[in-house]
């Protein structure tokens, strides 16, 4: 059994590769340069992390981990053009530097390498994983039309704006962890109760990034808190408090929203703190991961093999009491 | 064994079906547009007469042709964002009717789609399928990026834009071809003879292509004749006039580029004659179709089996003497 960390050593080591051909170099020249940038590689590890709560790790999981990160960086390289960001970690996103053109054939040819690594998977559960992998990679495309089709709408309700996030966050981390314990041997009610880990631990550190971003230490997070708040962005917070303050603070609410002031994320934080969405936020939080860590403790592992991934809920998500 | 013509058909009414989930309507919406606007459905039409060559059309086929099909209308869609092109088929493109950013999503998931049936391939040549599938894939992405590269250059030799064609248009009617024959059961020598049939039928018809949009009979040629001239597209025409006609005709051409004049089109066909560059295309034409023929004559089935290839060849590319 490995610790997250030292999993994350490993396939970091494991990942950092050339993955495509020299030629033609202005399409695989921007692949090899957004891969370089780095990143947490959480989903990869969960992957590997699935395979070992079950067996020792076989080499089509570290396939299947290459795969998987593959897919989440074919997904930033196109969800930064819809957003038109100018940076990711710092550096300038694919689009800015190479262009849109160039920007999708890379997410393309990305998409396509991680099918790639795929088709080497044992022929016994080829057909389960891909299937997983297919349904889960149409449910984020479904999810980002979502996010893009929200941004425009007046109101979003609280159970599509979760749906959105479970699709467009929680499913790649759930069938993350389910595609490594399927080429663990794992059975299908273990595989089901991973995925369910998976999905309400992502729900949970969705739930926790929307009110860091409105009530995180500064110092801490690593965004600019109070920026889902002058992007007017929905998020966990603001929905649910449109959706259960007095009617006198969702005009409020609604009105400054209009505006630009200089104390808007203020006076947005005073009526959050007014009608408790705070504390509603640290419930839905904990709720989410109690409910993923009873999914662990379904598992028929013994419970030493669960610690790796308790740790790294732990790491993702911190409880709040 | 059937003709190419009812082969289309029984594909056309195959394919005549929903692709996709109702929602979300904003993404799966577009993509039955997209594909609704119809098509020729060459290449999974190739699939099956690839697979009949050699044996009675398996189920396998139609849902790898499907798969062809959804392929390369992914490639359509991102294509048309990336040449900027209002219409296809006389209908609104996806990115002009939808934004761009749906159509770099609902291309993606039409990618994925595509790999969804071929998951559901015989294990026996899963593998070898999509190993296929995958190369050509990437192979077509890259001639597009070369595509886009060739047309910021200055020059671009013979052998360059033959290699692009190649990658951009011609493996993925080989590997269609070869695709079937798999599936139909044929032989590796066999498989790579109709591979390279194809491959050289897709370099004949490009070349066709190209001489047609300059010396076709505007009443037959869909679309406007000189229209490659006028957008100093470079062609077959216009690559070998440039590397081989006489320095102060190569000068002309030139300089004819630069600007807009009522007759570009005529001055520049003057010069093709001069330089008998529409005799040299037809005889490129030529000696690919022969070369193609030369595979299909030595695979090893009996000649009745070839005829419905021979028959679409036809279609596709008449031979001039």
């Amino acid at each position: 059994m490995h610790s997250f960390e030292l999993l994350s050593q490993k396939f970091a080591l494991h990942f950092e590769q050339k993955h495509f051909p020299d030629e033609p170099a202005s399409l695989y020249g921007p692949n090899e340069y957004f891969l370089g940038m780095g990143g947490k590689r959480i989903r990869p590890v969960l992957c590997l992390m699935g395979n070992e709560m079950f067996d020792d790790i076989k080499p089509d999981a570290w396939e299947m981990a290459t795969a998987i990160e593959l897919f989440h960086n074919f997904t930033l390289i196109h969800d930064d053009i819809m957003d038109n960001a100018p940076l990711r970690r710092g550096m300038e996103t694919v689009h800015k530097k190479y262009g849109v053109n160039t920007a999708i054939l890379a997410g393309d040819v990305m998409l396509i390498a991680a099918y790639e690594l795929m088709n080497n998977i044992n022929l016994l559960v080829i057909r389960q994983v891909q299937n997983l992998f297919n349904t889960t990679a149409k449910e984020v495309c479904e999810g980002q039309q979502y996010d893009m089709d929200f941004e425009k709408r007046e109101s979003v309700s609280f159970q599509e704006y979760l749906r959105m996030i479970e699709l467009k966050t929680s499913v790649l981390l759930a069938a993350s962890l389910k595609m490594g314990a399927i080429l663990g041997g794992a059975g299908q009610r273990n595989q089901d109760l991973i995925y369910d880990f998976g999905r309400k631990l992502g729900l949970a550190f969705q739930v926790q990034d929307d009110y860091l971003d409105a009530f995180g230490d500064p110092s801490k997070f690593g965004k600019q808190v109070g920026g889902d708040i002058l992007a007017n962005k929905k998020t966990f917070l603001l929905i649910h408090a449109l959706e259960t303050a007095p009617a006198s603070q969702q005009k409020e609410l609604k009105d400054i929203q209009q505006k630009r002031s200089a104390d808007k994320v203020d006076k947005v934080l005073q009526i959050y703190r007014d009608c408790k969405v705070d504390e509603w936020a640290l419930r839905l939080k904990n709720r989410f991961l109690d409910e993923a860590f009873t999914h662990l403790e379904d598992i028929a592992v013994i419970s030493s093999r669960k610690e790796p991934l308790k740790q790294l809920a732990g790491y993702l998500v911190q409880r709040d009491h």
